[in-house]
């Protein structure tokens, strides 16, 4: 028979069995701190109907989507997991209670640029608090808490939530009269990193935006502003009392600071940073990025912010928000590219694999049937094969231990269980072999994913 | 602004919260289940290219796929579990250790017609275990009793699984002359649960299928073969020594039966059944199906059976496997509309709703910390919002506990705990509220999803 090639589509991650342990993990950790936060999951069809998913138009998100015909109907792939949430919110109004808060772990699509690194189907893991007509403040502390707890459990220790608030920046560009101006200023004033602030001065003055030399100045002087939280915090005091916006943008900034610190977030993983803005439009106050300090060139890994119109285009309720959105692929991606990924897990299938070495199986499947129910889990190796195979198996597979039952052990009613890291070997009681294997596990738990300086 | 209507397709299942729990609680208890089988994870991508994805080609099944191009490339979404396992295992043999034990809970698409308890968009929940080259038979009836296993785990009790071998069924029509309309007897045999054996006999003997009276009397004696498993065996074993093929299937249903015993399934939950067929081509030896007892008129809720060749559209490769598929959407439909849900699951998405009494936040921010950190899923609710509206709050959250830190505990170090089902609210130490939550915690992570008779 003629054979197709097998292959995964380029921008696709798919991952072998270890790898995907590994991922699980980090979506089951996320999951797990979400929900201590009180969150609670949704899962929302890939599918919507264009009519629903494009409500807003325009944008460049537009040209990625992947829109096609089924039949008369116009349908498209959810490029992420906000839309959605909108049209659940908007749909199910009357259903929910507010603050409405939700995670969910989801793949969403985008036709990139096909690019290493890049990908066309990717989870995001978002999580987002939803208000009737407001929401507190400390609602925007609370949210980079629980990435700070959330990276941290991961594994990852060398990154930093960096926080702004638009208030602040729309204020401050209102001081100078360039309200108008204030988003080419914003896209401009991002390229600071990639090309300094001498190219951002001369893109600012140029005909194009037309700002004066002194205003140019300005802008650079104040978005240079740094130091520690509590110095940017003092120097932006400076400023106070020239425009309504602006001074309510730093109380929130004051207020957002003082509740991250109580909410346990150390000041060595948030900096107070004017240069973030964060490109989308709907982001009304408290805005954040996330960097990894030895990783810089990557980007921001967990963004997001405070909008006040979730769902402006399906309904007119007021519901303001905040959420942050972790892109899950390219972080696994980035993670196991620059070797973060703890390869001490174990990432086996089972954490024993029962042999069995008599011909009648009833004994061992007795055995595997007992330690499943301890919890642990057993595979029961039955294939007709040579020994020296079963053990290459069970290297393959790493299992962390195997297990012998054949006559003897069965007189005795015990087990004969091999320790796969140091080759150890010994006869057991079950509770004994029990005990051991639950050791591991309990070790294995422990680890964390990601293995970080 | 003009709004458009939030609305989600038909055919698309999208829950309510507290559904939703329900939702993932029975994910989470299979995948539990399968784990401790030592099956591992996978997850393949929603999209594959058409050409692989449609390799074998054909088919009803065909109809109903979502394809579609994206620039020159044409796409597919996945409509089964299967295909993009056996495209997995060629493309990743090399990496992959033979038996190869995977599961997999995801979603798939079908373009069915829009009826009610039809979904087009559904999550099949599966596990396969592949050989290279040979697959011991015993791995036959570990399929079915992790069936049992996971379905008495969900709190499903009144269900059988239904047993049969293909090769008995080919063998038998060998015996009567008949392999080469094997296809076509087994499809009108199908129909016997709906329409009765007498039209079953006319269409057996009528023009498209014309087997003489005598032949279509054979078979209806032998698909009638019924009574205990060791009845229906004993049975079988009048048609021993006419047919080699038959005499294998008998053979490996005898030790299926066996195995399945030892295994810890009762005879009560699974039943030799020879009108079980199977439609699929492939299936070459065991057959499985799953009723509940109390609902036939559902049909299978668990079918699958064992297969020579996963994937001889990719590779030269020999790979048999044995492999069971849960409809899980429409199973969760099914359970929901008959009201076996257990809706005595704590669905709530927090243990406790932290109320602060007081302006400062710090305090009641330190003590959620606290309870999280005892695992505790806490949500401080912030919202300047009169009292009588936070406990209108709780209760439509449906929290289990609603927890008051005013100055008079903050001064006593402790909390003001008040039971939302009883109603009682007492005055405990932090360690005292810990120790009620976390019992209410373990009370209900023991309820199963599902609430049978």
């Amino acid at each position: 028979m003629a054979k197709v090639q097998p292959r995964t589509l380029s921008g696709f991650m798919e991952l072998l069995p270890a790898r995907q342990v590994q991922f699980d993990r980090m979506v089951d950790t996320l999951k797990k701190i979400y929900a201590l936060y009180g969150f609670t999951a949704l899962d929302t069809p890939l599918i919507e109907s264009s009519e629903v998913l494009l409500a807003k138009g325009g944008g460049e998100t537009e040209k990625q989507i992947y829109r096609f015909m089924k039949g008369d109907t116009d349908l498209s792939l959810r490029f992420d997991l906000t839309v959605p949430l909108a049209k659940y919110v908007a749909q199910n109004y009357s259903n929910l209670s507010f603050p409405f808060r939700r995670f969910q772990i989801g793949k969403v699509y985008r036709g990139e640029r096909a690019q290493r690194g890049r990908f066309r189907e990717f989870y995001q893991a978002d999580i987002d608090i939803i208000g009737d007509g407001k929401l507190d403040i400390s609602n925007e502390a609370e949210i980079p808490s629980i990435i700070y707890k959330a990276f941290t459990s991961l594994g990852l220790n060398r990154f930093q939530i960096r926080v702004n608030n638009r208030k602040i920046l729309n204020g401050f560009y209102a001081m100078l009269g360039l309200t108008e101006k204030s988003g080419d200023i914003m896209r401009t004033v991002d390229k600071l990193d990639k090309i300094g602030a001498e190219k951002v001065a001369a893109l600012l003055t140029a005909e194009e935006i037309g700002l004066t030399a002194e205003q140019a100045d300005e802008i650079l002087k104040f978005i240079a502003i740094s130091g520690s939280n509590a110095e940017v915090l003092s120097a932006l005091e400076g400023y106070r009392g020239r425009h309504e916006l602006f001074d309510l943008g730093l109380d929130e900034l004051n207020t957002v600071t003082k509740y991250l610190a109580a909410f346990g977030v150390p000041e060595t993983h948030f900096a107070v940073d004017l240069t973030i803005a964060r490109g989308l439009d709907y982001y009304t106050g408290t805005v954040y990025e996330t960097t990894m300090l030895d990783h810089p060139e990557i980007g921001s890994i967990c963004s997001g912010g405070r909008y006040d119109n979730l769902a402006e285009y399906y309904t007119d309720k007021q519901l303001p928000g905040v959420g942050i959105s972790i892109g899950l692929t390219r972080l696994f991606f980035v993670l196991e590219d620059q070797g973060y990924l703890n390869d001490e897990m174990n990432t086996a299938p089972a954490d024993v694999l029962l042999i069995p070495m008599t011909d009648d199986l009833a004994p061992a499947i007795a055995m595997a049937t007992q330690l499943r129910e301890a919890g642990i889990r057993t595979q029961l190796y039955t294939e007709q094969k040579k020994f020296k195979q079963k053990m290459a198996y069970a290297d393959k597979l790493k299992v962390p231990f195997a297990a012998f039952l054949g006559e003897d052990e069965i007189a005795q009613q015990s087990v004969s269980l091999k320790n796969m890291i140091t080759g150890e070997q010994k006869l057991l009681s079950v509770e004994d072999a029990k005990a051991e294997i639950g050791a591991m596990i309990a070790d294995s738990a422990a680890l964390a994913p990601i293995k970080d300086r």
